[in-house]
């Protein structure tokens, strides 16, 4: 199933994705309150006799608005460990993102008036579904709620300012978020997923989720150990080779272009790049 | 003046301490609901008949159980800098903490089982009032509620996986925070500050907040381009040298150790180690 959160005639709701259109859970009666809810509530199978809303009627919202936590893994593919020089380590690199900096598909993206270093990561997002502490590896599948696509803009000026990346990961706006939540039953093979961005329609970066350094039940596993991980938690799993820092010479966004996260069987998430007003 | 969160009679509450006691302004019809509501509202001078509760017999909260941002410096007194062999940055060196580590005056510091190398870090918490992004410098200083203690408790081995300080500084409980929330009206000069960390009754740390890297109104200026600010977010201002890491041999807390952070002016922070059950 492919659920969205969405803007419409007014209020805030969720549906689940049929063809071009989305039923609209949300506006029925007992239903959770937001697809967050849905999920705490292990309550995906919700159905009713939901309106039927043309997908172009409403406006897309990040798939979870508001996640307790947004976890993101630095250096996890190979080729862009390689590209960045960055020694081989033994565990999974983590820093975080504040909710705020999450944008829906369609939403534009902001580059801000602090930077022009604005560089693109096409990284597959995991929702946790059912909470937990110390979950065990073999026991991390199950505590997934599903896939979408994320793109961890990076300001890489700030990035770099120190050791910390969490300046150049937190300018508002900058982390597009969707569009829809994938269930796992609709992935079939994932390691064969394929993850890439797309700039004004050249693919910039590309690779399988096969070619993760560490794995997702490994990073659920290790993440899980220092932090309680709830049901809406977003773990970006990090981003393939060919970013623009690390092209010669960089290739920034700037203002009017197109990036595309594609990522196969879980979706498309576009957005176009507006300088801050 | 001075605030504090805390539950008592089933209910969680807030107030002003006004010597032993601890005025229920939480209590009173139309009162802010929160502490941090009361900031939000810029509601600090809110009054009433308020019940006198004698402070031991409440038990305190994290003076601000929730903010929506802990934003953390890393590296941010010399004489710190200095131990850690880390070379001098041009920025403050900004790391996040989730709100679930925060814990109470007085409430147990959890040792978790994934590690015992767990230190101690002193510092002077700011705690945001008026919000806003694009801080300048010369306006910060008025964007400031209080002041509180704040142990950034750190496990080392789980800081240093990678170069991401975040997993080290996220297991739960680890952060006390508190007592009070000090205005800023309290504290004649800010400069002469002591802060200070005491373990079992030995000072292991000691800086007066002059020797800061990059001042308060530098943090938050710097901060404030790259994440919007909200009343109630947290600044924890950088530690003094002396962190039991980077002694010969390392000290690290253990079980029924009690580390107090003092902070001359803002208040006494106590905790005693517990290990995880």
């Amino acid at each position: 199933m492919r659920f969205a959160t969405f803007f419409y005639e007014g209020r805030t709701s969720w549906g689940r994705v049929d063809g071009d259109d989305i039923l609209d859970l949300g506006g029925l009666p007992d239903a959770p309150g937001t697809l967050k809810d849905a999920v705490a509530q292990d309550r995906l199978d919700f159905d009713g006799p939901a309106a039927r809303l043309p997908r172009h009627t409403v406006t897309l919202l990040p798939v979870i608005p508001d996640p307790g936590k947004i976890l993101c893994v630095g250096h996890n593919y190979e080729s862009h460990r390689k590209e960045t020089g960055r020694a081989k380590v033994s565990y999974p690199s983590i820093f975080t993102r504040f909710a705020d900096t999450l944008i829906a598909d369609g939403a534009p993206l902001v580059m801000p008036k602090a930077s022009a270093d604005f560089d693109f990561e096409a990284e597959l997002a995991v929702v946790i579904g059912k909470g937990g502490r110390n979950i065990p590896e073999t026991d991390a599948m199950a505590h997934v709620a599903g896939y979408a696509c994320f793109n961890d803009g990076s300001l890489r000026d700030w990035q770099w300012h120190t050791t910390q990346f969490t300046p150049g990961k937190n300018f508002p706006g900058t982390a597009p978020f969707g569009p829809e939540l994938v269930t796992p039953d609709e992935i079939s093979d994932l390691d064969s997923v394929l993850v890439q961005s797309i700039l004004n329609g050249d693919v910039m970066q590309e690779a399988p989720v096969a070619h993760m350094i560490f794995p997702i039940p490994v990073i659920i596993a290790y993440v899980s150990q220092f932090t309680p991980l709830s049901p809406g938690d977003v773990i970006a799993t990090g981003t393939p080779g060919g970013v623009g820092a690390k092209r010669t010479p960089p290739v920034w966004m700037k203002p009017g272009d197109e990036i595309e996260i594609r990522i196969s069987g879980i979706g498309s998430l576009k957005n176009t790049v507006r300088a801050e007003t």
